[in-house]
């Protein structure tokens, strides 16, 4: 059984099986075939507006990708200490904007407050680090499994409009915090303030599917040119629509989320009642940070179990669409008699 | 009935139930799934040697990682004028390498003179242009349709060699390439003085599945780091390896190309017996250029035959893996009855 | 007697006076001292109008960062073929834009026809190259020697304008081209449509003295950032402030300038008289490009004249501030008798 | 009275003399002159051993082509947190390493412990955070005045040697570092373990004047390459080759370093001796951080002493070579009365 990462898990079958669907015949490559344009029209549609959208199969590619629309050279980039972006993204952002500083801000539970925030952005000297703020990048959900609320985005993009930043949304787990909140997408982002969402479908049941949604058009131009100009275009481009088609239609990606962070809620509720565990953060999507003592962790290892070790007795749990719940059930099991 | 591109086809039928099959189950991400540990060693016995794999989905990314383990920014690339990586890949190069010169030399029927690039190369002067020549990229097949000979190899490889230059190959149509000399992947790559090669399956019938094969093991530090920087490296992995692993088991690499170039010859043969049109380079692979009168080209057009005009009557074919010979043949009797 | 460049020559006397004199004293570094804000006002008086300004010691920084400006990675900059920024700066421009593409226009005598640029740009097909054409750079006075009318000029300016495109001027020798033509400098740059200028001082009788003067504020954001992270930025900045002050008062730039140019015109004259020599350009500048027969060529080199060779019997010969006309009288000289 | 820092000061009258001796006649550009050969000549007597040197007008560019030379855009580099490269110098060293990772390490004093860097770097998991640890740059002296002794160095050395790491040091204070240790240039630098120093002469009586010192040969392919694709090859190169042969010429930069530390001593002890102040850091060189009661501040400041204040009451005051003993004391009595 294995919690080590969403994306452990493969391609929902109906995923799936809209790849074997789409696959006959010839169609235009680089975007010009009719599942490419379902798919656009399909975002703008969830999305409740206009929009471009750049496509790929990485969200190392579409976080670097969107950060290049809104940050230059001698821009700044702001984001909370240890998101993804800054540490384990192998310096794709620095590639894709040619260098942008990107400064981390210590945040709660995984999330950026916006009091930090305003706090740093007003006393930052662009005259003396030779930078210029340019754009706050929220996760949501967060590396930690924590979401943001409405009111939070708010005021984050409060902040960033009173200094003149933009704002990114790392959305590799979109779906999660989205039916977390019960909101709708619109207002998990642009009515949030988003300018740029990194959209992600690839943890959540796609097999290679993230795209870059651009809300003003005055930041998309020259989305197609840098995309290719990276290395993300496919050729069989619409292979990437159709996953897109397949995992917004009829609620599929919703759906899968739901899953997800269901289990993770069981987790944890279970661990609680065992007692012997100790949950670092709140549990809003589909992660899961507790502290076991070492003999539980040895023999959960033992047993099979796969997670990481963070340090301490930490371990981070992740669930995906297809975890099981028996899975999770044995898990707690385990754990408890462990104990 | 589409020529544009062999890229406008589907994947092929045991690919695709390859990636059915692999498709259950939870793997590690990143490449620690036994689908990719397959692959790698797969291509190691392809190629009959030891040898670094980077996988991704691009062409444009392959070509451009590639480079960067051979150019610096103060590098100089050379590749025949108007090759792929020069004028199609959105600068791709220069992002990855940093800024390193690309150099076309003029080429004949799609293929770089040794001695064109002995000139070159002994006429440049590095104190002067404050760039070194590094690497000299080849395709193979060409962006025109024909293939580099081994002894036509071994004779840009001696020039290489002799002038202190590595040498890569841009095999986007490797296949093709391979099934025309009749010869082995080693004897066409490493065996010919090849350093780096970007290896391609998406246009021959995979879905979208690149690799970088590293031949000196010096060169491939930093592979897997550069992947991640650029924002090329698949979290779910496995579907990288698995296309790979189909792709090359039991020869149907081979048989793709085989039947993507008879196609080629089919209409070159058809299109000569008509008498009415003028081939611009030998066909030895999976492309045609041929030049025919405006009104047959409209004629085509209006039949619903579909390719890429290049201007002065000159229009571009390529076939797939998936061409019919009907659909060939269709085009070839159009073609004459329109004369 | 070295005509082998314009920047063989030392500092004209009346600036280095100004070095002497203004070398007593502390004041602040980093260009906040009053030389600096004398030079930027003088500036602003000199080409009557407000602008921002950026000083630096090298001509290859001066064109880097002014087209960092007006090009981004997806931007395509033109150029004469064989323009200095593409040719004789080791990437520079690549490195200061991070990957513009430099697509070279042939010219007639070293300067871009209005009518070819329209021709490239119409057939520009930005989609297809992944490239926005961004910025049109001309070289005035010219690689050759040559300079640029104002009518010239306005029609260069006349066709960005209509595609929508920057225009930079590199004026390594702006000095000399501006006294050919007799005009102010404003006409040659700003109301010619120019919006960056690369402002040179060094070959025309400063130490180490280059600007780029920005017209249009809205590009000049961000100058000083990138004029840092660039490693131009002087501490001790009142030495670049104090060199141009001294320039640019009481006409000295003009009078150096033009009488670069007089020798320049003398040689062209004696040679053109004694009738053995073919001038390849027209000289409007301090430059001459000149055939000459091979046993005058290496009489001259024996006679300790210094020049650069260009294959077939060309030489350039520049002339500075400080060439003798006596000097070049000799030349003549020689060159007859050897004839 | 100006102790803002060392740049504020103007050039040593017989680095002064030695630029009017030199600026008569013509020379070669771009190196090939007499001056500039003598001054590398120079820079191997004084260091005692073949190098390589480039040499430019800014610290920042000296420091950010020397670590371009051992450092890719996949490596780390490490330094003290808060060291001049990383957070004053605009991102150059991004810039010119393509994105190296610039990671800062708590110091004591402002000066690295090699026990820290040992465990820094055997924490380190490149396969994670996908960037190899590829140099080190110490300060010296420090940004905060302090000075490593020729033992500290040979720790961060040695765990530099364990871990496969190169050391670079910023030396925009070298010599007085060096005066202050009373040892050998080469001591303090390659027989230290030094792989490629920063020497800079700007901020001790030169008017700008930077080098590059590359000690392995292996290193310095490429240097003059890159030099040029900066902007920081000066043309005139003959005046940098004229301060540095001045500066090094007959002790005059150990004199004019020992003048400045002089200063600080002076500084030091006599605050001390007036008992109100609190010396944050020892101090080895010409910097001196001290605390001192804001009413004592505001009355330094209404007399016209100029220095940087670093908040909570702490300011900086830098010593040039050209600091006058009188108005050191001068500050420390009016520093007492005010008290």
């Amino acid at each position: 059984m294995n919690f080590c990462s969403d994306n452990v898990s493969g391609i929902h079958p109906r995923i799936l099986d809209a790849l074997i669907a789409g696959n006959d015949g010839n169609v235009l490559p680089y975007g010009e075939d009719p599942h490419t344009r379902r798919a656009e029209a399909r975002f703008r549609e969830v999305f409740e507006r206009d929009l471009a959208v750049a496509m790929m199969a990485t969200g190392t590619g579409s976080n670097a990708l969107a950060l290049s629309l809104v940050a230059s050279p001698i821009s700044a980039i702001f984001c909370r200490s240890g998101a993804h972006l800054q540490e384990h993204e192998g310096g794709a952002s620095l590639m894709y904007t040619n260098g942008a500083r990107i400064i981390g801000i210590d945040g709660r539970n995984g999330l950026i407050d916006p009091g930090d925030l305003d706090r740093v952005l007003a006393n930052f000297d662009p005259a003396h680090l030779l930078c210029k703020p340019a754009v706050v990048s929220v996760t949501q959900a967060s590396e930690l499994g924590t979401v943001y609320s409405l009111q939070h985005l708010g005021e984050i993009s409060a902040v960033c409009r009173h200094h003149g930043l933009r704002m990114h949304m790392d959305g590799a787990r979109f779906a999660n915090a989205l039916v977390h909140l019960g909101c709708q997408p619109a207002e998990m982002s642009w009515r949030a303030g988003v300018d740029v969402l990194s959209f992600g479908a690839t943890k959540n049941g796609a097999m290679a599917a993230e795209a870059v949604l651009v809300f003003d058009p005055a930041l998309a131009e020259g989305l197609r040119a840098r995309l290719k100009r990276g290395g993300l275009m496919f050729s069989k481009h619409r292979f990437l629509g159709i996953q897109f088609n397949a995992y917004l239609a009829d609620g599929l990606w919703l759906d899968m989320a739901r899953a997800a962070n269901a289990r993770a809620t069981e987790l944890a509720d279970g661990l609680a009642r065992a007692g012997t565990s100790e949950l670092l953060y709140p549990v809003d999507a589909n992660e899961v940070f507790v502290r076991l003592p070492e003999n539980t962790l040895a023999s959960l290892e033992a047993q099979g179990f796969q997670f990481y070790r963070r340090g301490g007795g930490v371990i981070r749990l992740v669930f995906g669409w297809n975890t099981k719940p028996a899975d999770v059930a044995s898990f707690i099991d385990s754990a408890c008699k462990a104990a």
